[in-house]
């Protein structure tokens, strides 16, 4: 019992005065968003908590191929956030580190501040996610399975400053983001004549729907949203195996770009665009979501083309509703669409334990990666991982 | 309303009490600091909050240069901070981090506490600003222009590991800064038989001023401050173009000693002596400030000997009082006396509008930046830049 | 005075009323631990603290050595820790970071997430110390010394990312700790069929005892904790000077491994196996504790075998209680059993003035430090560290 309670029993205050005071309180907790203070003009709110992702992956490599039998332990990610609103409600901020990546520039995952007009239309400067991709702007924290699929890692853009004109129409029955940015990625800042592009819209008919995958609130409703998206790049290839920069994720090493990197001339800049369409449906615990992807680069001067290709599909069903998730994923990239034999295809599924939703979870997977490039081998990839967000 | 006041405005505590139990509060927020908790016995005091810099800058280069225009998307500070007091309010400390330097030595910036055994005696030990030059020690949250003067960053040793002496004389009429430190530079700790010092002395007639620029409190009487300051280090040339360290600013790529490290032979030591004097003068809105720096580098073995100054003034005044600052300045350096040809004009223009002084405001400036070892070519640099402190 | 005092006193609330609305604070601040936010239901804590080493070092080189007399300023440690527990009280957390590591992948120390079945079984999952050797998981904030014993220092493994099944039975009577890691030390995370695993027990027949060295409160009972310690790894040797990761502390350039890398083969394999026994005992402000630390490394293809051992042993007494304490500690290396003239002897005092235990106190000690392979030099180190926990 408070002190208010006590005093509203006593009946030294009434119960308009134990609502008056305990309206707002100055530290508040919300699972997922972690301890809030507020100041008692309610002019300020800063949030802070933290996000601990630790995982163990064991790959039962294919006897075929040259790999042995491996595995990892790894926290994967510690994210540290202090967010909220200050002067205004209406002028919102997010600082937020992971300090996994200690010794690197991608400590800093978010530090904006976002102005809202109106709903409809808000400016975010700063550095965010850039809007490219459905699983890639779904929290890492609020996945399905333990981690994204091989088709959003490869086509995604990244974290990137630069500016955001947002909003969400009527309610959010759709939204739409217009970005500009710098284009040399995640707190890489350079000084260029060229600049990143990138455009989201969705439409979401049943209202608004949050990025969270799994129907974790068991929705009485159909909801479903879908989506587009468009970005565009020019980077120099500064040297035979590196991009002017790598902090692009799908020109470093993992993406369909810096995979292909091959294909152009040193020193030349390449112009590139990106597609994405997807969509998502959640209804009565059951879950399911796709996305389609595609990447093209144009070397300006050797005037080479990489064409890129990808999807995935997943779906997923509450077998005890709020609690037990089992989920299927079918992944497909092609990086190189004019090269054969670089396919892979991952098919992919969990079972995950939502103890309180995606803030305290145990999720394990199980992989099969079918890497054409690596020989047509089907590697088996096991994973387990607890997620708590404090 | 808060409980508090309900009881009080009910007659169920008194006036006496309400002051009483109002007096400190546990939570509490204050822009410019952020939020503060306080222990119950007021021995303790933490206030977190953080400062978010982002910036655009577009730079119409001289078309006679070989330079073409170019633009920049950056987060320039993610600067986060616990300070407070521990165990008697006259222990004091600060940590400091800027998250936009992940990925290097320069994440931590303050890491000290200070005991006062009176205000004109108190000890700093730990890492903070190296004591030398006035726009250097005024805070980049609080400057008039989008960011400090080319003559400032060129001539500044940077933060430190160390201890400090310092205190304020009658209420802050005069204080001085006397400080010992390592030598390396910030975050970097070498072993070593050199070592640097500086010492600043401020005069303030007319009482106490803080660092901060422009005259945001539109004062109504006036305020003058002026200081000198003496910097003096010895470091190791330790390839032909590096120093054995390249954390201390004045020694980096944009300081007067890097830019002219050729003067010096390989693996000679090098005495470095820096000089500067120092004003600032606020009233009614109108703020002014200027610094000469001066500094010199002696090689013990080549018996070579670098000479560099610079200098800037600039002048502010608030058209409408508060809230809307138009400020001028103008920066020259030297960075080599005694070569032709390599010296740096820079002309800018401010314009700032402070939504709350400088916790939440909006700045733009215009550079003609004159270099004459570019080949003597005219840079125009435009910026734009939004700071909050939450 | 709170309000919850001024209603007591004027009889609105009870005094069981006072007891029950102040029993949980919402704010708390405890010296050691930092301010506590607690939930209004309990369920969730977060304490936010960080502790302070800074630190100046003089050492007088032997005549008959070749280093000059050298010293050094620095911020050893600025640690920052979020802590408490979530969703229960028997799932707890902790981040912690030591920002001095801008830069390093040793940024981040902790980051695991704790479940305690009962006080017996618990698992801890994520990144934290290794459990092998007394001094090792000692926190570098509690020492008698200004820090760990080099025996100490050069056979400890660092920090790892794993899991680990551990208890406490009877009340602390008896621990134990089973930990299987990854192998590639801190905040590094191998894909790799080998692995890491350490095993300690410690017996405590007076009850528990907690890792702090210095009895600061004059115990009236003895305390005596005796522990053993069991680690075992695999690494591979990349190239002439370097294994595949270096951030295995024992491993890396001041560990035995390191230091004796020149024993292997290039790309071979090498088992590591280590042991240690240690004590510490306590009694009315007395303290002694030592430890007896064993490593062997072998070679899988070229057969050869590295063998080091060490020891060393402390104690202290408070000729002030609580508040003053001398201490004196022997420390023995031979990093090389199989090699002549490596060997190195520390015999140090301490003295430490302690404000407020282990939270805020002042230490100096003194080093003789006789290294055979410096030519058997004998340099004297004075080092002088204050430390605060706020």
């Amino acid at each position: 019992k408070t002190l208010e309670d006590v005093l509203k029993e006593k009946g030294v205050i009434t119960e308009e005065d134990y609502k008056e005071v305990t309206r707002s309180k100055a530290l508040n907790y919300k699972p997922g968003k972690g301890f809030t203070l507020t100041s008692a003009d309610e002019k300020f709110q800063l949030s802070l908590g933290g996000r601990l992702q630790t995982r163990y992956t064991f790959t039962d490599a294919d006897d075929n191929g040259t790999s042995r039998d491996s595995n990892k332990f790894e926290v994967k990610r510690m994210k540290f956030w202090l967010n909220g609103y200050a002067y205004t409600k209406d002028l919102t901020y997010l600082l937020q580190v992971d300090f996994v990546q200690g010794g690197s520039s991608k400590l800093l995952d978010h530090a904006y501040l976002n102005y809202r007009f109106v709903d409809e239309a808000q400016v975010l400067a700063g550095q965010t996610k850039v809007p490219f991709g459905r699983q890639w702007l779904n929290s890492s924290g609020s996945q399905q399975f333990v981690d994204r699929s091989t088709a959003s890692d490869m086509f995604r853009p990244g974290y990137e400053a630069g500016v955001k004109v947002h909003g969400a129409v009527a309610g959010g029955i759709a939204t739409y983001e217009l970005g500009y940015y710098g284009g040399a990625g995640q707190s890489t800042f350079r000084t260029s004549n060229d600049n990143a592009y990138a455009a989201r819209i969705t439409a979401n008919p049943f209202g608004k729907m949050a990025y969270a995958e799994g129907d974790l609130d068991q929705s009485e409703k159909p909801l479903l949203s879908v989506g587009a998206n468009y970005y565009r790049n020019t980077l120099q290839k500064s040297t035979a195996t590196a991009f002017e920069t790598n902090n692009v994720t799908l020109a470093g090493s993992t993406g369909w770009l810096g995979k292909g990197i091959g294909t152009f001339a040193n020193g030349e800049k390449i112009d590139i665009n990106g597609y994405g369409v997807d969509a998502a449906f959640k209804w009565l615990g059951a879950s399911t979501q796709a996305e389609y992807l595609l990447g093209q680069a144009d070397g300006h001067t050797s005037d080479k083309t990489l064409r890129a290709h990808g999807f995935y599909a997943q779906a997923g069903y509450c077998i005890i509703p709020r609690k037990l998730e089992l989920a299927f994923r079918y992944s497909f990239v092609d990086p190189n669409r004019d090269k054969a034999n670089d396919q892979q295809v991952d098919t992919q599924g969990a079972i995950s334990y939502y103890f309180n939703k995606h803030n305290l979870k145990l999720q394990g997977d199980v992989t099969n990666s079918h890497d054409q490039s690596k020989g047509r081998t089907d590697d088996m990839i096991y994973r387990l991982q607890a997620q708590v967000i404090f």
